[in-house]
């Protein structure tokens, strides 16, 4: 098989729109020269670089220890629905009956269930451009169409309200955001979302809120769009703020209506999500590793704090300061048009990773760069210093 | 919510085809019956009543030690990858290239890749019936149709060449075949697959062959379908013979063509399985683990030579001996014509819980049961005994 293969004889007409994740070629090469002996800085990646908490992995190996790992429900673990429902009693003050929780693979496997009892084939689901490109795809293979609507600085990257109404048609099913988003970490203000709320219900539609990147805020505390109205899907995953990305286990709070079309979806996909996260996440709310995560927390701000001016002196255009998440999504305009040749030149010269904008839309993707600050301040600081010679050369 | 929620205000059309697990309500009152005190047999079990094999567990152990557990590749592992390939080559003598085989969240995870990039909305798909009933809903999730043709104990419940080619039509993509199958555990004879894989290709469509429960056959050996060609999709999957179910783990072998549509979807939906399964899972092909499994496999035919003339001697039909899986499809038409409520009598009155027919089509589920041997031989005594004082009292 060195041979390029060929084209597949017979492909659904799906996979023409669905795209692969561009960065992976950044990737690729990153660690190519990173094979040759290359220093690579690496801040391309979508994922915390810190370890499981200690709490997580021991309840884990306890589990593993005993030896039955059996499927569970497929709605999840009660023990575990449970345990969320409390999660959002204490950290939000809001009530979520246990019964309302899907336990899911991931934010991953939570979206595609959400699209699945939602979007007949040919309905539109508006969301922002820049925005989180599996997204595209979940709409996609229910056979709906996703509608980006362009964003940018001047809303801090968000839909609005006024936004969505003006784009709402006849075939649109709903509305998804994220709150702080990717790629950009900024947020919906919590009245905003509440208009949000209430204009999609007013049209008749659902509003699915990707809430993953809370607890990743600075300086401010995310409030659940729950707390705004019951009748909106709301995702959300141990991936991120709980530092549990392989492990692929996230949940989604939906209407109580939908929960049992969740289940018949879930039991027919994915039987259940693993059996093994789920026992481990049952440590995730423990305080001992609310505290550990809390650290984390003020680190990830530290970062951020350090690295927003850095970049902006650097000349990267960076209007708003992000409240959360772990990236900046920065105007490289004044040094090249071209972002995906841009990233190639970075990588290639200065030995730093970063996201070309293009995986993210189609809002003028050439002009921006992903640059998450999921690498020690050290490394931050050598990427700046990386950066700062590069472009001083050019 | 105590009371019984309203319907949902926007459901997308394809949840209405989409049907629960009729199982879950026998699952649901044997739990009751459990709670108040009631001892009962459970025959209904889709999965192995063993443990994780020792070597793997130590292996996720000393994995969450670690305590990085990031994503991994789309793909997966390359190491699992490889292994996966070393299997084929091992057991089978088949050589498989490691970057044809994608690694899955379980065999429904495969399932679902597979969907995703063959079948576009409106083609269909044929299937036996009784089948598994999940591969339905897989293609209807697509937008396909699935189209079940009815077999029966003169074909050892298995799709021929001859009837898939009398009812392949113009929206044909596919077919989709088990080997064992779910809910019959019998096995298309190797040939007789040679010649359905040599038809399905003369048609322009593509084979996918389930083969989640190879390494449990009884007396005999089952053939890779990659023997016969290598046009054909592959699934498997760690829960069966590898006693791996709650992990959620499996593998499809894809021609390589197909490799980077499978990515992409893989990327888009899943980001990856789940990378502490992965890991374990390295340990899933050990000299040691296999001869754990092995002594297993000989147990559950064991007690397949237990229960099948035991059925036999107290009435239900079982015509044929199944090869493989750990299922007996028993024909109780002697005793009821409606098995769901004859599973629901027999749970009530004799302890013992069966899975009734409607899950699996609608080729005369009213008068099958599926009895599963998921549990020790004192216990599939005690079954038959419960089982032949209440026919006596009946
Ligand atoms: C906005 C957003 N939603 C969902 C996901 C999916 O994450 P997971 O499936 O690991 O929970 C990601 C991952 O990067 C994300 O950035
Ligand atoms: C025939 C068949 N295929 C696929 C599956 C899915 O199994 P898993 O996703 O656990 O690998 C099952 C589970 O019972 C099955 O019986």
């Amino acid at each position: 098989m060195t041979d390029r293969p060929a084209s597949p004889a017979r492909l659904a007409a799906r996979m023409r729109a669905i795209e692969p994740f561009h960065a992976m070629d950044v990737l690729a090469r990153a660690h190519a020269l990173e094979a040759a002996g290359r220093s690579i800085v690496h801040m391309e990646v979508g994922e915390p670089d810190f370890e499981t908490p200690r709490p997580v992995l021991e309840r884990a190996a306890r589990v593993t220890a005993k030896g039955s790992v059996p499927y569970t429900q497929a709605l999840g673990l009660p023990a575990l629905r449970e345990a969320i429902a409390r999660f959002y009693a204490e950290r939000y003050h809001v009530e979520v009956a246990p019964e309302r929780i899907v336990v899911t693979a991931g934010a991953s496997g939570a979206l595609l269930l959400a699209m699945g009892v939602l979007v007949n084939p040919g309905e539109e689901v508006l969301m922002a451009d820049p925005c989180y490109p599996c997204n595209r795809q979940f709409i996609r293979v229910m056979g709906g169409e996703p509608r980006c609507l362009p964003v940018g600085p001047e809303t801090r990257w968000q839909p609005t309200a006024e936004l969505l109404g003006r784009h709402w048609g006849e075939r649109t099913a709903a509305a998804l955001v994220a709150s702080p988003a990717n790629p950009t970490g900024t947020m919906i203000d919590h009245a905003e979302l509440g208009r949000i709320a209430a204009l999609v219900e007013a049209r008749g539609g659902v509003l699915v809120v990707d809430e993953i990147y809370h607890g990743l805020t600075y300086g401010l505390d995310a409030r659940t769009a729950l707390a705004l109205s019951d009748r909106v899907f709301v995702v959300n995953s141990f991936s991120k703020y709980f530092d549990m990305t392989g492990w692929r286990l996230g949940w989604l709070v939906a209407p109580p209506e939908y929960v049992r079309e969740l289940e018949k979806l879930q039991q027919n996909l994915f039987i259940c999500p693993s059996t093994v996260a789920q026992q481990a996440a049952l440590a995730a709310f423990e305080p001992a590793t609310i505290d550990l995560l809390e650290g984390r927390r003020r680190e990830f701000q530290a970062r951020r704090d350090f690295l927003l001016p850095a970049l902006r002196e650097l000349g990267f255009g960076l209007p708003v300061v992000p409240e959360g998440a772990f990236y900046l999504y920065a105007d490289c305009a004044r040094f090249s048009s071209d972002s995906f040749a841009f990233a190639l030149e970075i990588l290639e010269r200065a030995g730093v990773a970063l996201t070309p904008g293009r995986d993210f839309g189609q809002h003028l993707p050439e002009r921006h760069l992903r640059i998450a600050y999921t690498t020690s301040r050290p490394n931050l600081e050598l990427a700046v210093e990386r950066l700062r010679s590069f472009l001083a050369s050019r």
